[in-house]
Order: C-alpha cells, then sequence, then structure tokens
C-alpha cells in the first residue's frame, strides 16, 4: 500500500492513529485510515454415499496438489453462499449444507478457513476453471501426501474421525507455521495447534 | 476506493477482470485488481457464576446500547486471539474460552459475527475507552430492547436456552436487513433468518 486510494497522496505514514493501539497506514493529507483485516476462505466437504469429493488446484498455491473445493469470500455473501458456490464453481457440485464444521486460523497469512459439511444432490460433478481434476475418494483413497493446505487435511482428518464415532462435531484449531510461535501462550481455549506439515 | 493504492493512478476502473465473474476496483494503469471481502467481528459471552458480562457502547453505531464485548480481528491475529483481547479492551475482563458457540452473517454490512463462550477469570471488570459502562446481568435482568446489535440478542437467546437445556452448540444464522432478501433462495443449509428486530 503506498499511495492513498481515497485522495491520492503519497506516500502513506504507516504509524499507531491517536487512539488505537496499532500501526496502520495513515493518509497525512486527508486523514484516512487504512484498516487491514483478515479473509476468510470458505468451503466444503462434499460428501456422496462414503465418498469425499477433491479438486486438484489447476492454479498456484500448490497446483497438482489435492484440496476441497473453497474460496474466498465475497462482499455481501454469507458463508453458506460462499460454500456452495465455490463448491459449484470448482467442482461442479450441487450440495446441501448440513452443517459448519470447521474453523481453522492461518494466522500467518490472516485467513480465516471455514468448511461446512454438505452433501452432494448427485454424483454429478466436473472439474471447474481452477481445478485439474475432480475425484471421489474414499477413506482409503485420499492421497494425504498430496494434499495442498493443512486446514484441508485435518477438517478431512476430523470428518473420518467424526464419521466414525457417528458423531460430526464442530473443529476449531490453528495452523502455525513460524518455527517460533510469538503468539501470546497465555491465551486459552483452542485445541493445541497441529504441527504444520503440508504446508 | 478511488486511486490505485498500488501506482496512484486516477480514476480505477469498476469491471469484471478476464477470468472472474465480479466487478471489481481494477487499475487500468498498472493493472492492480483491488479485491474487497467480508470483515470478522469477534468477541465472546463472558460468564461470571451465572450471570453474563455486558459492555454498554461509547461510540457509534449503536452509542448507549448494550453489546457483548467483540471487535474487528486483526492481521495475523487468530479468532481466539481476538475474542480475548477484545473482551480485555472493552470490558477489562481476563476469560478462559470455552467453545466457539455462534456465527452469524451479516451480508449487508458485509460482517460475520462471531462469539467465543468465555469464562471470566474473576469478577474482575471495568469499562474500557469503547464502553460507558460494564456490568454483570442475571438473565431476567437483561435489557432486551436496549442490545445494540441483533447478531448480539440470537447470541445471548442461544446462550440461555443452551444453558437451560444442559448442551452449549454451534449456531449459526444469518441477520437480514433488506426487506427484500434478493439472496438465492434455493441456498440450504442454515436455519432460516431471524427477523432484524434490533438494527
Amino acid at each position: 500500500m503506498n499511495y492513498c486510494s481515497q485522495c491520492g497522496h503519497f506516500p502513506l505514514e504507516y504509524r499507531i492513529p491517536a487512539g488505537d493501539t496499532r500501526e496502520r497506514f495513515v493518509c497525512p493529507s486527508c486523514g484516512t485510515i487504512h484498516y487491514q483485516n483478515p479473509r476468510n476462505v470458505v468451503g466444503t466437504v462434499p460428501v456422496w454415499e462414503d465418498k469425499v469429493l477433491l479438486c486438484k488446484r489447476a492454479i498456484e498455491p500448490r497446483a497438482g496438489y489435492w484440496t476441497l473445493p473453497a474460496g474466498y469470500m465475497e462482499l455481501s455473501e454469507t458463508t453458506a453462499e460462499c460454500a456452495a458456490r465455490e463448491t459449484r464453481e470448482e467442482s461442479g457440485a450441487e450440495v446441501e449444507l448440513v452443517q459448519l464444521f470447521s474453523l481453522q486460523n492461518v494466522p500467518h497469512v490472516s485467513q480465516v478457513h471455514l468448511f461446512y459439511l454438505a452433501r452432494m444432490r448427485s454424483p454429478a460433478f466436473s472439474a471447474g476453471e481452477e481445478s485439474l481434476e475432480v475425484r471421489l475418494f474414499e477413506e482409503d483413497e485420499i492421497p494425504w501426501g498430496e494434499i495442498a493446505f493443512t486446514t484441508v487435511s485435518q477438517t478431512l482428518r476430523h470428518y473420518f474421525q467424526d464419521r466414525r464415532n457417528g458423531v460430526f462435531g464442530m473443529h476449531t484449531g490453528d495452523v502455525v507455521r513460524p518455527i517460533f510461535d510469538e503468539r501470546d501462550p497465555l491465551l486459552p481455549g483452542l485445541p493445541p495447534a497441529p504441527v504444520d506439515v503440508d504446508q
């Protein structure tokens, strides 16, 4: 961020505004504070009978690796609408959402990944523009070594575990990339962060 | 958004970029696409014994109305960290997060509101800069007619209902402000949107 998107002034200052506690991009000319916030990536675990639908990514990051259909939430959209839309766009599948199933923070890229459990309305699917291939996988066919993102492998693990237990819960967690985790060790409430093995 | 924050060009175009399906602010000079996405507002339901902690808002919107402590998620932060931080800043309470409890979409302002159930570590609290007053409320003392936001009243209703049932779940929903809801009526998966009575 170089120029003020409001008035065009250059350069912006990077400082703590009055009454705030964090550094922001601030325009010294018009006073606009340019807040930046994390983004939500929302998708589904699309299920048909005992199989899960995965997409082989056609685009970076992680082109050629398998993922659950998901993407950035748009303005004026709900998480449920985003989940169904991204599933349709990337996998060609029409789904009925069952429940919100996982929320995982990826703070080193300022993202929150959310996945809904979803029933496919039919076994029809087809690769969208961002997918090289789309395929239904039984549990023992899941290509664990070729999953694109840790949040996806964690969500799949929770899905198969819950299916064995016969109860689907809501799973929260963090994916931590830095070797030295500088976040406040006193903050409680989430399960231990899984080791980031895939990203 | 008037000027390109990357190169300073004016004016930006508002059009559908190649390979996309939605209108974006695009710079005709440097080609930067300025994506805009919903923001997360994250907070807690802070509980001490049989009471819930509410904050009377010192700032707009809804100054003078009561709310659960919550605020915008920051870059590099997790939802849990944001929930604990906002609770500390607005109510002076230190909390232990118990579980993620509600996620509510507010698409007409492109926000997602998330609340964690939280145990107060002590009955200590004090009004932060954004609060006029902070107070513990028994269920029959909750000022239902003076709650700042529908997502807060919905979350409080779910809390007291679950407490009566002895089981705390995860609640998802939408708050719909427009009289004419233009969202896709075929999209399933969430409970019927509550009528927006407070906002």
